[in-house]
């Protein structure tokens, strides 16, 4: 049935976690690769979605189904975001799930269904049929589908994190996968992860604990502030374990569920569309945590910024520009901004640098990893919030995309 | 002292209004080109700034000035904003004006600072003050200094338009001059614009005049989300008519200067940083205008709408999405998008075009101009936003500016 035994830690794939199998298969929705990914295995499980007011049809389909936290598998697609589809669409996502449903014998509405690609093209549901019938042959037989690329569209890499640990003494873990690269501002979730877990934990908890985990992973991520229509973070339990997540072992799995949610989410900002870095905004001193997310938020969407930090070019002044428009307080003559750990920005005035000092600034800024603080010097909020470097590649990408 | 009679009816240039003088030099604050500029001559005048918590020292120094509705001077340069640059900043900006003031023979309090440029240096003050001098000698000797170029940045068009109109049978006249290119989003005024008119008008008068004008004109025009530190958007008038603005040609003045404001923030929208095409996002059928102006500002501030504008595609799918993540209320299934004029989404389904329609319409939005039209289908709110697409050349320019 499944992989590795629960005593394997840190599960390398969704299949390793006791109790899931995946499933994938290529139909030729995307030019080339595996297109259909399918998830079964699971007793509870929920999901939240974007909050973005146009939804797709998959999000209108799985959001009343993912309240009642029975979900138990999931089928999804790249290749085509079944969003702005009218009626028909809404048939085609609940037919996925029908299908998916019959061949792993389950309710269909326990089936979350979720899509990803294009906007407002109908899917080729003759291909979708067959690839959902593979995909769940595949998750049947082997049980290893590789799901974490057919998830995938711009990104350039498979995004896989777990994490484990133990309930009353008995080991469990978590495993997720997501995808990102373009139109990522999630806001209650990214555009496509799925956790899994076995740890037993019931719908009610379930429900209490993945919103709040997006709040402080997915929801702190941003490429190009663009919320996606087809936003969903699902989380499935198997319960193979035999623990009770809900009594004594809620704050363990809590941890180990948030851990993987923050490492799949810093790994969507850093694969974003085009970037050459990753760009950590950690901004304290704000008036409140509110504000801090506002002046936080506001520095890592800024086109000036971002793009700054592509030219490894200490250009602080944008930082304080866009924080400063962002309506978060700031005490210019208490704020203090550093770059990669060197202060450039002290108490309303610039920190001379000399040319030595300023060369070692701009290597670091030339890494994979740039951090920026900011104090705003207003009172004790804080927040962070990852993001990338805004490239000359996003633009070829986005500009031709579509066709 | 003046240039053209009131009777030519659209001055091409500021000197050309009745009463006023420019003036411009060059002291080597940009490695090349005019740098300083000045325009006298106003008896009354205000000016709005920038909504942006951090402030450059030139607008803290000027906007207790503009509230007394009496400013008859500016000097302004490019090359620097002289913003976070402490308390000498501040003193830098006040020796601007007092420099001016004794040059024009006027009171220093009645005199607008403004600077463009990198933000955090200080201004090289004896290059500035020789700057001044040259720019105040010029405007006394000629009048018709080039002031349209001397604040320029990484702009590469000259801004200027004008607008005339009758008070009780007297000819007036509106000029204004502006700049633009990065860091545009202005909430309140632009980077830097300056109009002057010969029609009489109290303080009073343009206090009300000004602002109104503003959030009708330069704060619908946005190239990269990025408010300015700097914004400024001053109106001199001189009188020289002897008309008066305030009791029967009110509405005539009030016309006049949102034309000039209005084709001013335009051309700022299309000059923006590396932009081949101006686009103008047209909202309707929102809830009320301030929904409609949220969605307009979402899509033309989404790097996904401007990039696809730059490759020409028409890919309403992200024009949807941005509206949907906007905040405004919209109602899908009753949602229209027209992309230059072609209906391409309707009542929640998107509208099939064979071949030749879709190569038709490839083709317009090849050209300078797109007119990207959304209506939400919620109520009757409506507003307009300018922008311009997102390219290459805008990661290029602000990838390595500062250095």
């Amino acid at each position: 049935m499944t992989g590795k035994s629960a005593l394997d830690p840190r599960p390398a794939e969704l299949a390793d976690v006791p109790g899931f199998r995946t499933g994938a298969a290529s139909c030729g929705l995307k030019t080339k690769g595996l297109d259909v990914g399918v998830i079964a295995g699971g007793v509870a499980g929920t999901a939240v979605f974007t909050r973005n007011a146009v939804t797709a049809a998959p999000v209108k389909v799985s959001r009343p189904r993912a309240r009642e936290g029975r979900l138990c598998a999931v089928v999804v697609n790249s290749g085509g975001a079944n969003c702005c589809t009218g009626p028909d669409g809404l048939r085609d996502a609940e037919e996925m799930t029908r299908l998916a449903a019959g061949e792993f014998g389950v309710g269909e509405d326990r089936v979350l269904v979720a899509s990803t690609g294009v906007i407002g093209r109908a899917l080729p549901m003759d291909r979708v049929r067959r690839g959902v019938g593979e995909a769940c042959r595949d998750a049947t037989a082997d049980g290893h589908g590789d799901l974490a690329s057919a998830i995938l569209t711009t990104d350039t890499v498979r995004k896989i994190a777990s994490a484990s640990g133990t309930i009353n003494g008995k080991p469990f873990c978590v495993a997720g996968a997501a995808k990102g690269a373009g139109m990522i501002a999630p806001n209650m979730a990214t555009c496509l992860a799925f956790l899994v877990t076995d740890a037993a934990a019931t719908p009610e908890y379930l429900q209490e604990l993945l919103p709040a985990v997006a709040e402080r992973t997915f929801n702190r991520v941003t490429v190009d502030g663009d919320t996606s229509t087809n936003d969903t973070l699902c989380l499935l339990s198997s319960g193979a374990t035999g623990n009770s997540a809900r009594a004594e072992g809620g704050e363990a799995l809590s941890r180990a569920v948030e851990a993987v949610a923050r490492e799949l989410a810093i790994m969507v900002a850093a694969d974003g569309e085009g970037a050459t870095k990753l760009i950590e905004v950690r901004v304290t001193g704000a008036a409140d945590d509110r504000e801090a997310e506002l002046a936080a938020r506001a520095v890592a969407e800024s086109p000036l910024v971002k793009t700054a930090a592509h030219g490894a070019d200490p250009n602080w002044g944008r930082i304080l520009a866009a924080a400063g428009r962002s309506g978060a307080r700031a005490e210019e003559a208490r704020t203090t901004v550093r770059l990669a750990g060197t202060s450039v920005f002290e108490r309303g005035s610039a920190v001379p640098l000399g040319p030595g000092a300023l060369d070692k600034l701009r290597d670091e800024l030339r890494g994979e990893k740039v951090l920026v603080e900011l104090d705003l010097g207003a009172g004790a909020g804080s927040a962070v919030i990852w993001t990338c470097d805004l490239t000359k590649e996003y633009v070829e990408i986005n500009a031709h995309y579509h066709t």
